[in-house]
Parts: C-alpha cells; sequence; structure tokens
C-alpha cells in the first residue's frame, strides 16, 4: 500500500492511497488523493483538509451551532472553505444569501471536478463566491452578516492573517454570529491558544467535536458575538433544529450541547489564555 | 527520528521514539518506549496501550462513570488493567478492597518497573494482585462486587474471550455496576458492535471519550447494570464526586454527562445492532 503521510510534533497520522488524482502547486500545493479507507481525500500544503468519509463531521459541527445561534439567519459570510461543504451546511438553514470568499480559486475549481462534495452548493442561486483574501474582504466589506463562519486551513503564509486581531474585531463588528474552527488545542496548543488570545468577543465559547482525520481526532471551533450569548438554550436550539428540518449524520441539539463541554485540561489552558 | 507505528485499516498512527526501554516476547509481545512527544508508551502485540502523556483521559473516563454511578463502592473488581492507572483511579474513590485480575504477569512487572502510572497502588494494601485469566476467574468466582471495571487488550488471542456473551453474562451477575472500554467505534467497528450484541444488561449505556493515542482519537465504553440506571443523573453524580474529593485532570461530573452524547451516526449504528 502507498501511504500519504501528515507530520504533527513527534508524532503522523498515515493514510492509504489508492492513488493521486489531481495535484497542482500555485497559491497552496493541492493534492487530491483517492485513499483505500476514506474516499477522496483533499490535501494542501501537506496537510488533510478533508476526505469524504469524515468531511461532514467537520463541516456539521462548524456551522450548525451558529447558524441555530441565530433566530432568523438570511444573510451568511463564508470564508474559505473552498470545498463548498461549509455552504452546503449553511443552505439547509434556508439562507437567502451565502457568499463565500476563497482566495484560492484553483481550490474551488479542483475540488468541484474531482470532490463533489458541495452537492451543488456553489452553483445555487443564492451563493456568490468571491475570488479575495478573506481579511482584505472584511477589511472593506460595507455590510453586515447574520452569521460569519470561518473554514480556513491551517495558519501558514496564505492564511495566517486569518488568526489575527484585527480580523477577528472586524468579523464581530460584521456579524451577529461568527464562527470559526480553532485547530486542535492538543496536537496544535500554540495556534489554539493564538486564536483564543485573538479572538475576543463579549460572548464566546469553544467546543469540540471528534474529526477523524485531523491531528489525534480532536477538534475545536470558537463561537462568538459581541451582541448575543452564544451559550446554547437547549430548548431553542431543538426547536430551530426542527423548525428548519435540518438532516444531518453527525450534529444533533443534543451533541450540540454536549460538544460545549469541555475536559478539565481543557478548560484549564482557556482560563489560562 | 525513529518512528512506531500502528495500522488500522487503511491507516496508521506514527509515534516518534527516542528509544525501546524495554521488550519480552511472553503471553504477549511487550514493548515498553520512551517516545519524542508522549513520554514512556506501553505497546503489547503492536498496539498502543497507553502513553503517560494521555494514559489520564483513558483510566479517568474508563473509571470515574462507573465509580459515581455507584453511592457507595466499597468492593471494585478490575480485570485487565495491569499497568496499574485504572486501579489507581479506583482508589481514589474509598473503597476498602479492589482485586484485580491480571492474565500477564510480565506486563504488572514491566509497567512496574518502567512506567510507575500506578502511583505505588498496586502496593495498596486494600490492592489484592491475582495473576489468571478474567474469564477464569469471573467463572469461578464466589463473590460479587459493586463495581466490574474491564480494562482488556484489543480482542486478540489472549482477550477474545473478554468480549464474549458468556462473560458479559457473568460480569453482570457479580456486579451492581459493570464497565468495560468497547474499542473505536469508528476504526474498530465490528469489535464495537461485537462487544454491543454480546454485553446485554437491563440498563446500559455507551460513552465516547477522547484518547489521542487509539485509533483516530475517539474511544468508546459501556456501561451496564441488571440491578440499577447507569443513565447519569447529574446532581447526584456531582454530590458524589465532590463529597469523594475526587482529583481528575480530564473528568468532571459535567464530561461525564456529555461523554453519554453521541454523534447521529454512532446513534444509529447502536440502534441497529
Amino acid at each position: 500500500m502507498e501511504w500519504f503521510v501528515e507530520y504533527y510534533n513527534g508524532s503522523a497520522l498515515m493514510i492509504g492511497v489508492k492513488k493521486l488524482i489531481f495535484e497542482k502547486k500555485s497559491l497552496q500545493h493541492i493534492q487530491i488523493f483517492d485513499t483505500v479507507d476514506f474516499g477522496r481525500m483533499l490535501v494542501l500544503d501537506g496537510k488533510v483538509q478533508l476526505t469524504e468519509r469524515d468531511e461532514a463531521f467537520y463541516h456539521e459541527m462548524l456551522v450548525h451551532p451558529a447558524m441555530l445561534t441565530h433566530d432568523n439567519p438570511k444573510k451568511v459570510l463564508v470564508i474559505g472553505g473552498g470545498d463548498g461543504g461549509a455552504v452546503r451546511e449553511v443552505l439547509k438553514h434556508d439562507p437567502e444569501e451565502v457568499v463565500m470568499v476563497e482566495i484560492d480559486r484553483d481550490v474551488i475549481e479542483a475540488c468541484r471536478k474531482y470532490l463533489g462534495i458541495d452537492g451543488g452548493a456553489l452553483r445555487d442561486g443564492r451563493v456568490s463566491v468571491v475570488n479575495e483574501d478573506g481579511v482584505e474582504f472584511v477589511r472593506n466589506c460595507g455590510e453586515s452578516f447574520d452569521v460569519v463562519v470561518v473554514d480556513g486551513t491551517d495558519p501558514n503564509p496564505v492564511s495566517q492573517s486569518l488568526i489575527s486581531s484585527e480580523f477577528y474585531s472586524r468579523c464581530g463588528e460584521i456579524s451577529e454570529i461568527f464562527v470559526t474552527q480553532s485547530q486542535s488545542p492538543f496536537a496544535q496548543r500554540e495556534y489554539f491558544e493564538a486564536i483564543l488570545r485573538n479572538a475576543r468577543f463579549r460572548s464566546r465559547r469553544v467546543y469540540l467535536g471528534f474529526v477523524p482525520t485531523y491531528p489525534h481526532g480532536l477538534w475545536s471551533y470558537l463561537m462568538g458575538s459581541n451582541r448575543r450569548s452564544v451559550v446554547p438554550d437547549y430548548e431553542v436550539i431543538r426547536r430551530r433544529f426542527e423548525g428548519r428540518e435540518i438532516k444531518t449524520i453527525y450534529y444533533t441539539p443534543e451533541v450540540h450541547l454536549a460538544s460545549f463541554v469541555l475536559p478539565k485540561w481543557l478548560e484549564d489552558m482557556i482560563e489560562r489564555c
């Protein structure tokens, strides 16, 4: 068997691959593999972004908690997420307008051609795709959004500014509810702590989900708002989830609440930040 | 860097190692490594059993939910767990008597000599160590226990019978509360489903914890009882946890409740079993 390997600190994940079906080096090094056990897999700059088998675990937990924290999210901004998975989940809430800002047009094209996990979402009439740096977009943006979702890659030269305090502060101004993936607090503690330090909101919570092909399987998300509480109220969340008739394979309103409960070591780490 | 590799289905985990500090091939192939990022690591038959860095995540979640589901656990049986980590957590509840039945004496000796994670627990006056097959022990056992904890390895020729219906049924007879680790429902679905089919109790629940060095980081546990409900009541659990003054780094009563909430795909898998 051929293996793709992603290295962390002192550990690594190997994914058995059948073949490399697409590769391009432009803004980022894009690779799409056919794997033995995880379906097709998107890799950017050597890091697993998603596999067909577990991408919904990630995209559902990134999108639904924030969308359900808003009573009526009509206008949504997605930054990053060129694969279309986040927009696909956003559309389940029947918004009127979705803007996706993806810096790398090649990612969008490669995913559309070889993955198709967006289920047509990026061609939906309510969705506009902007090919621009997300940080620039929010800096110059004159509008505001009900929900802003940041689906960025690991901090790197392309996405580093997506974890800056300037970026988060601007996101707080233009959004009612904000959410970002916030890396692995176990395997990527420095990135996680940098995000915590920079992403200041009046109401803020970290929550967790299981994503098997991300570092050691534990992934975190950060939700924030300067105008509302992001602490989930079970009855409200459940009513919205049922009212919007959302279909999922990982997320439930019960999982939403449970995901906000953190192991003691992580509560302690957040408190010290 | 040298790498230890554990293979799953179509994927594998690599752990950077500094050196192999102990190795013996007897009943099982025992290896203890010094790793780059996880402290010392115990490997049995090629599978990671624990690392110093994350063993408490596992042992706390194996032991505390069951011990706190019992109002006064005085007599406890631990099957397997030769490293002593489970007994160490059991002793935090101040029991009168703990019996540990470990089939492989070499594991106990190697762990005592090179790991010391038991913190002296196995030399505690209330603890007796029985060097016997756990299945034989419960078959012939004339006593009963408040809590029975099964801390077995992945099913293999040595531990296969630890997931048999005969074994679980006998454990149900001799225990008030029973708990076993139940493998990864994501990466080891066949084992997980076999455990579910065989471990029948009047009240039964699967719960989850994060163990970074186990397959893809997601680990499951099964708690059962024929005499009590194992569904956690938060106020009761919290009162017992505080009353017993338990110190932990992962477990909290809040985590206990949240760990019983399963992703939808897993709820569906359990329902079909």
